[in-house]
């Protein structure tokens, strides 16, 4: 039996989209491909490739968004430095939800937490004269990278998989000691290997972060999604884990677009401590006409970049907060469906000859998530990339990511649970295509 | 008779706000500034420092927006490149209102025509190696001078004021002839003098543009609002003047903001050449992961600054647009109280000692619009921006622009017409109290 999607085909799609080796083409790139061969073919694929929301949003944001537009805020900028309600409500979810001290000043809202992450690198690497490298513990998503990349900056990253727990510190410190770090970066729950740092880790890091003098970008993009444990209710335990418990040298990003599944309106979060803020460099004043931290954010940086973010969103947002720091809104019970589905999908890669390539938090077992990564024995990641496209299934590599490991991130967003018997006849029959190859090799 | 505001009022917010000479503050930082006078004293302000639209939005833009969001649109992120009938419209207004031809393709929403601005300085000072400098034509709107300073990258200007018409050749191959310019950005209307280029002007620029290899940033944010001559018959000459006419290399930038006084939602058009788009350099590769331009501007700059922009705000504008492109919104009568009002403001000031600093376009007297510049005899505009606070008047300086004229900027969008007395009045007085010292000086 042949498999589900016509060779020619995808062989054609790839050579139109110019992309050398599909394995490396970015997350937006690989998305167009797939839907070309997806309408070329006729085949429905199963699609893993990019990290979308596939739940629709509360009505508590679209009401206030709804209501602000009617109000007028159309026609008059936004506030640089963000709506109050909207920096007050970050302030108290940070508070409620991770245990995190960040004044309402300090949190504004940002065009996704793709442009929080922007101003973030853009300011801290202009921070300390000679600190303009930012480190990003890996794996990582690839377009932070490219920030540093197209600011012209200093970029380092390792893969954390050999480094967990107490061989963090060591690993970290060799990188500090050269004096040219000025941040860390990652992601945490991880994008793409839904790895979670533990408490001890971020331990680790945010001493490190105090006694090297570097700044903290600890994206959290993935606020609660680590359904292991439930950090829903407010101003309770357990917590959000984050670096803030350790140093007042960080910038929390907080997405709007996954645990509010309000991705298109383009709205993050980026929260900043009070000392970081009011910190002081004269190294700031060439690049931003200020000396002071948190002036050259808002007013150098994030003014530069769009003079805010779109109006009515702001209200959304500020809405949608609000109501889960009240304890109304659910956000983690309206993205746990999440979890269940990366649960249904492991299980089928996995009876099916695969396995996953991150695996475990230090002794404990991953959770299920957002994101996994998969591969196939005796394949790269390139490899199983391309082959499983034939079998009408759709994912990106590791390589982008700056892992060492072969593989893929799956994506459970997209993924609807009544297609699991689909899913599992055709990983079968690409296990049974490539058992019997390696048989015959 | 005392000025109408309180001295010490005055004195001490501006010792709090922190500006040691509030004439070189940023626009932002005046208004705060102004805000604060304001409620302290009590006196209501006439406030010219912002250029803020100060009219309603149409219902088209939001009906659109408000219509996009009940579809959903909130919860999935908007494709990179822009919603297809945006940019189909786009394309169509550029060309029957500019007559400038831009394919669907290379039109791009963008955060704000500041975005645009951005995305084209990152990616134009990286096309081709040793061009890393950005020429502006002054005086400017003094954010797009932060762009390039927050960047780190090369930045020359010059005031236009004495190289008008055929001297404009000579100036401007003097900074060319160097080598090290990759672009020349300007707006037009202008924004802080209200200085228009001719079409003779615009004809040297683009013939400079081909000679030279550089990419012209256009920025058209007060389109058509030189109100000398109508443009709003859609495809009839007259047309807003552009450099499109004259060269391929260039990108146009449209705001949303003012013509369609829709700031709040942050979204601008930039609009990039076929021949531009589709140019090609190994040098883009190393920041961008590409070698094509336009690629680089969509998947390399915009994705790495925002990831795109608000989804609902991209169908207000697509339908603004297209109202627009139909005749059915009269996009120019709904700002033309915009001239009126500066017609009404530049007489009153006039009329009590004040002059007009930029006054001409070559040998023809300068429109009445969205700004005007004004002087009085023996003041730098850092003592009259002060001076005037106690009058209960506030606008910016023309220092912060890069003119190398005394005065002021003075926005005509927040002035209502019914102020006109008042002005007067407050004036009045500066004007007897200014003439007395002048008398015993």
């Amino acid at each position: 039996m042949n498999a589900p999607v016509n060779k020619e085909v995808v062989k054609q799609k790839i050579a139109e989209s110019g992309l050398v080796n599909v394995g490396k083409g970015s997350i937006r790139e690989v998305l167009k491909l797939v839907s070309e061969i997806q309408s070329a073919s006729g085949v429905q694929f199963i699609r893993m490739e990019m990290g979308v929301p596939g739940l629709p949003c509360s009505s508590i944001g679209l009401d206030a968004e709804i209501e602000a537009l009617k109000k007028g805020v159309a026609s008059a900028y936004p506030p640089m430095e963000g709506i109050f309600p909207l920096k007050q409500e970050t302030s108290r979810f940070l508070k409620l939800f991770a245990d995190a001290n960040f004044s309402p000043s300090g949190c504004i809202p940002t065009v996704g937490s793709m442009q929080g992450g922007m101003a973030a690198i853009m300011v801290i690497n202009r921070l300390i004269s000679g600190k303009d490298t930012t480190l990003f513990i890996d794996p990582g998503f690839p377009v932070q990278k490219l920030q540093v990349k197209s600011l012209g900056l200093g970029l380092e990253a390792f893969d954390i998989y050999n480094f967990r727990g107490d061989k963090l510190r060591e690993k970290l410190e060799s990188y500090l000691q050269k004096g040219n770090i000025s941040s860390i970066l990652y992601s945490n729950p991880n994008n793409p290997s839904w790895v979670c740092l533990t408490d001890h880790e971020l331990q680790i890091i945010g001493e490190l972060a105090n006694k090297y003098d570097v700044v903290i970008i600890e994206d959290l993009a993935y606020f609660g999604m680590d359904f292991r444990q439930n950090i829903e209710v407010p101003g309770e335990p357990p917590y959000q884990p984050t670096v803030r418990k350790y140093t007042e040298n960080c910038i929390a990003l907080v997405s709007g677009s996954k645990v509010f599944s309000y991705a298109g309106q383009r709205l993050g979060m980026m929260a900043i401590t009070d000392s970081l803020f009011s910190r002081r460099s004269d190294n700031l004043l060439k690049y931003f006409g200020t000396d002071e931290f948190g002036h050259a954010i808002i007013y150098g940086a994030l003014y530069a970049l769009s003079a805010g973010t779109a109006h009515s969103a702001q209200y959304a947002m500020a809405a949608m907060l609000k109501a889960t720091n009240d304890g109304i809104l659910k956000f983690i019970e309206n993205v746990r469906e999440y979890g269940v589905r990366a649960h249904l999908m492991k299980k089928v890669f996995t009876d099916n000859g695969f396995y996953i390539v991150y695996d475990k938090d230090e002794d404990k077992p991953l959770g299920d998530g957002f994101y996994f990564t998969i591969n196939y024995p005796g394949f790269t990641g390139c490899e199983l990339m391309e082959e499983l496209l034939y079998y009408g299934i759709s994912a990106v590599t590791l390589d982008i990511t700056g892992s060492e490991k072969q593989g893929l991130r799956a994506c459970s967003s997209m993924f609807n649970p009544n297609q699991v018997d689909e899913l599992n006849r055709r990983l079968k029959l690409f296990n049974e295509h490539h058992s019997i190859e390696k048989d015959t090799k």
